[in-house]
């Protein structure tokens, strides 16, 4: 790992002449160099818990409140299940060398499209030094290099996990400088880390919105932006009424904190007057704050308190057991309603019928279109492709969760025998 | 189209809107509507030619020089050509509603991910017109509305080709602001429309480093940067000296002026003796200048002159008669050397050695690696892709050439019957 005092431009560079090694590397070797990592976490637990016990204190007396001392606590068990995340993602298939498509031309010549490392990925990220373990595993795992920028916070934690990650990887044959964390928290090291385009060839942001404006302002690099999730459930009038509420519930209250939960209910008009008066007592016995249109308020009955929506209710993430909800007229209404209001990222009707079904896939623009099921599948590890790094609500090169295969490029590999252009 | 009074902001909003109805049109529409362009370019060729005329009047005053009065001229000849252009287009199948892949997760839920259109695309470009019907073709094809933004050289030009492209659209059923262009051709538009993040998807330049370099200094909306190419044919020890000679002097010479012709060639020490004393005086006869290291200069002979190389030439496109010529000890070497001053655009090994091919497969990171052929290959035409708007050098979402497929992106379809996350 390079050296607490090297400049971030050293940095990068000592992680791009890394990349150009590990990119030829064989999954064998990757895969060992995770595997050495998720043994030394156990194995230098001592010196990483030390270190984070420095971040512990400084972070009582800095004041910075419970949840955030509890996102930075690392212990035995922790750390036991960052290993095993590291060991998860050994197990995924390796997708560098992927063959994507090919076909011979004409003249003879064979193209084949084949998955290869994007080089060098860097990873800005608040607080959890978990983060530092497995962002690593999914750059390493993809053949990427990896710099990693966390917070102040978590400063010791995140070095002594980096500096144990480098280890690792250096005993394994491969260059150290895959792995490396840039020293310094400040605004000019992020400026300098997201305009390095000789060397760096992507930057995953992991926090919350200050950030993404930061690194937007300045970004030359490209970013791809974890999401933010305005996520609706629509409850067509064909609906069956019991999965309606099942999903509605599971979507708004199973994890309120995440980016796929849902922020906003729409309920057809024919089946508003008989969903209503039953689901909103249930949402708010589970601990929802409802807000509602006036025809919701007019359906919620005696049980149920609905305070009146404001405009900007329709637009708010609210990461929180609250919920927005709304009468819309037809199927057409609620993808209107999407399209103003929604963040593009998991959209789910429920309905019994084909049509709405397909004007809902048709119309809603968004990273994952639900029909009958929760948005809270949106996720890397539901769908099937391993860990993810985030989800994005971008449209270029990754949409949904980034997995292994966002983390990679690709190039064309075309063979011939003296082909020239005529 | 939308007026020639209304804001950036006003054309990139209605194309939003526009785009909604065009991402659910069926191909059937969207082919009719290409049909009726390649129709109406004839049929209304008269308003064309004529407002054509205003901008070569403007220009010959201007002295804008010859070259630049050809690149803007229209007549019925080269209208002809534009509207066959888009008749190919017709004829290549839809990206949109494709399967990329998909499967069933053990909870039962069905996963599919389909390709659909970005949405709207801006297209920014120079001089020659034809861009304004190519570039609108490929966008509809792909199912994305299209703003485009000309240069004021050719603002009649454009402007009546761009009012017949949305007349036709309109004609066949589809929004007008499926096609528009932004009236205004200062820095001001351009950065508006740079901007313009909640209704534009995804900026294509087609132009000069300047444009490059105003956009880069502003945009916020995803940009696609159309690449500049320092591409390499690399003559290995192994090599068929004949093949080497008909590669080099085609990707040097064939079309000296375009992104995938090569500027530097490299020759392995064990072939070079041979080799060059051959090569250098066919490539002189050919009209190339040729700057050398030292051992290329001392094996040139007498037949071929050679200018001392200084270490910018390695660094620089000409897009010109002008080639670079280097002796290199081995493979690796030529690997080092393209990863040091290539652009990632197109390069070529021509080896008869497996061992060798496969290393520079590997190693050397570029968008197109080539084993026995000419580098003049990469362009969207010649892959089979069909008509290309750009080649990237990006790593981001789209590497090389840029087709109907790159101005998509996808969503993640998903349906079950109720699963709800536990």
């Amino acid at each position: 790992m390079a050296s607490a005092t090297a400049s971030v431009a050293e940095v990068c560079s000592a992680a791009k002449s890394a990349s150009r090694t590990l990119a030829r590397a064989d999954s064998a070797l990757r895969d060992a160099a995770l595997r050495a990592i998720a043994q030394s976490l156990t194995e230098r637990s001592g010196e990483i818990l030390a270190a984070n016990e420095l971040d512990m204190q400084a972070g009582a007396e800095a004041d910075i409140g419970s949840a955030l001392l509890d996102r930075l606590l690392l212990d035995e068990r922790r750390l036991e299940a960052i290993a095993q995340a590291v060991r998860e993602i050994v197990a995924l298939p390796d997708p560098v060398g992927e063959v994507i498509d090919g076909h011979r031309l004409p003249n003879g010549l064979d193209v084949r499209r084949v998955r290869v490392p994007l080089g060098v990925v860097a990873v800005v990220y608040e607080a959890r030094p978990n983060v530092t373990i497995d962002a690593t595993a999914l750059c390493l795992k993809s053949g990427n290099a990896i710099v990693l920028r966390g917070s102040s916070t978590a400063a010791h934690s995140n070095a002594a996990l980096a500096r144990v990650a480098a280890d690792a990887v250096a005993s394994c044959g491969l260059p150290e400088s895959c792995v490396s964390l840039v020293a310094g928290g400040g605004r000019e090291e992020l400026a300098e880390l997201a305009t390095a385009r000789e060397s760096v060839d992507l930057i995953i942001p992991r926090g919350g919105e200050g950030l993404k404006d930061a690194l937007q302002a300045v970004a030359t690099v490209p970013v791809i932006y974890a999401a933010s999730g305005n996520c609706h459930v629509f409850v067509d009038a064909s609906a069956d009424l019991g999965m309606a509420e099942a999903i509605a519930i599971n979507a708004k209250t199973q994890r309120p904190g995440v980016c796929n939960a849902a922020e906003t209910l729409l309920v057809h008009e024919r089946c508003a007057g008989e969903l209503l008066p039953r689901l909103l007592p249930l949402l708010e016995h589970a601990g929802v704050q409802l807000r509602g249109d006036e025809r919701t308020r007019a359906l919620a009955g005696p049980e149920a308190h609905v305070e009146p929506a404001t405009e900007s209710d329709w637009a708010t993430e609210y990461l929180d057991l609250v919920l927005a909800v709304r009468v819309v007229p037809s199927v057409e209404d609620a993808i209107e309603h999407i399209g103003r209001y929604g963040s593009g990222h998991s959209e789910a009707i429920v309905t019994a019928d084909a049509r709405s079904a397909r004007a809902f896939q048709l119309g809603v623009d968004a990273a994952c279109v639900y029909v009958n099921a929760s948005t809270r599948f949106t996720d890397g590890g539901e769908f099937g492709m391993g860990a993810e790094i985030g989800n994005s609500t971008q449209k270029l090169h990754a949409r949904g969760p980034i997995g292994l295969r966002e983390l990679c490029t690709f190039k064309y590999l075309v063979e011939g025998d003296g082909q020239v252009r005529s």
